[in-house]
């Protein structure tokens, strides 16, 4: 059975291949934008992701968040550094940001889960 | 079966014990005030549950809808009522609002549907 | 020399005159729905205005605000109930919010100003 | 087995038939003016629905843009045209709208997919 | 003296240029993109112009629904096609959209007001 | 002659104190909280005050924008930084942002200026 986190990657990496393939140019530079505009600068990775994560946070992206959580968890954020970025989070973006705040966690406790071995 | 009341709870209490099991202190003191904000002052809790829906209606949060149906339908606030403060948040805030009308309509059938016998 | 309310009401009116009178239909019933959606029903003018002022409290509309703020005073609401709905505002729709709170208290403040004798 | 067109189709009507049926009169006159503002005028009928779309797109309505998906479909608005104006969403809305573009993307993949023979 | 239409170019251009100016390649590139998304393609410019000055107005920023309100005034687009395009935005975004509709209604006065002889 | 920077620093505390002096629980719990969630934690000053400054780009809040950014000035976060972390803000937040971009800027340049000598 595929957890969250697969379903997720399977069904964003599915679109974005047909979408890409379609050949409108602005969503192409839109996306290819988004790749560049994460990798270091005047800014380390790990901030800029945090920024992602809050950015998807306060404007109630599900999918934008779940994105950022993965990055954030590669790039090797730690939980309490991710929590903290998801409190400011909440604290400007107001209650209303809480129901993500709740699916963020769950996801982010797939991100840790251990991986059951290859061969599903 | 569950109902989609029942559901909903479930997941939000498990949810919410886990954040704050994470000893957070800006999200403990972001949902300790949001306990507070409802309680009676100058203002009684049936009105304050409704600005509460309606601040949910306007923001577009489904799960922030369903959380103040079910405080308001606990709190005695009949079904003219709520429609009539959903007819204002659809009203400010546009037919977008429309989808989240529907379903927090059927959300509100199920509060109002006789409970089945416990032992599911 | 003119206040903020008087300010306010006077650009509002011409600027409502002007676009009512070029007869878009569809604007003229939304304008027309604004003013039925105020009045008493299942729920009184005064929770209906509250309402309105939360809706556009975490909307971030400052006119809307400023609107809803001068019919509540107009209907009686006190002062320790219209601050107990934006905090309700400020609460669900974040710190965000914050700036609109004050401009909505100083908006206030006018409202309950001594008004100069007529004579400008 | 139903498409996601029919179940989105068929959940709208039946909720839109309970919420109608309720007699509250803003929100009656908001659906009808919903229908009303999509007829031709000084724009076409292709335009305004364009129009809908994008409003839909850009304020991350997941039903609105399947609904107007749908009608722009009818219309006979070719994907291209339509891509289009998704792409200009996108770039208004920021990344953020991505995720919605891919679920758009699906439902007008569906909207355009042969149907099957009757009888299911 | 300057009237509104020429104050905000003034402050655009020159605002635009400091920032372009900066070297942010990400901010360049969305500028970049911002130009070439309303180029006729699949759609004309017209509607394109259009689609822009209803994302921006349900999305309720006053300096973006400007741009588009001239750049539709030098497309030729007619009033009545305008306030049509502005109609469905204030259905869809609600009439928390009405005071920026104000504020469209009279910054497109001011683009049809006949000019001054230059020699301000 | 007062810049931007005071003028916006001086109505900030003189509403804030207002409001505060008023003794809304709720609302003074809120202020407060934000005075905490902004302090070292396991993330840094710093880049705390780069996802206030994201989160309130993204939100298009105007006096957030400008109350981080001079925090984010006083903290010593240089202008390659702050662009890096608007940059993304747009980007995510899309052109919508842009109108921000341009005042945000503007106001940097103001935090960059040379002071005056006291004596106003």
């Amino acid at each position: 059975m595929k957890n969250q986190v697969e379903e997720f990657n399977e069904y964003r990496q599915k679109m974005n291949e047909k979408i890409l393939g379609d050949n409108n140019k602005i969503i192409k530079r839109i996306f290819n934008l988004d790749t560049n505009a994460f990798t270091a600068g005047a800014l380390d990775v790990k901030t800029k992701e945090l920024l992602g994560l809050v950015a998807s946070t306060v404007l109630r992206c599900d999918d934008c968040i779940k994105y950022h959580l993965e990055t954030s968890y590669k790039e090797g954020l730690s939980k309490e550094e991710v929590m903290e970025a998801l409190s400011i989070a909440t604290l400007v973006g107001g209650t209303i940001v809480i129901p993500h705040l709740r699916r963020a966690y769950e996801f982010w406790e797939e991100l840790e889960a251990p991986q059951p071995p290859k061969g599903e």
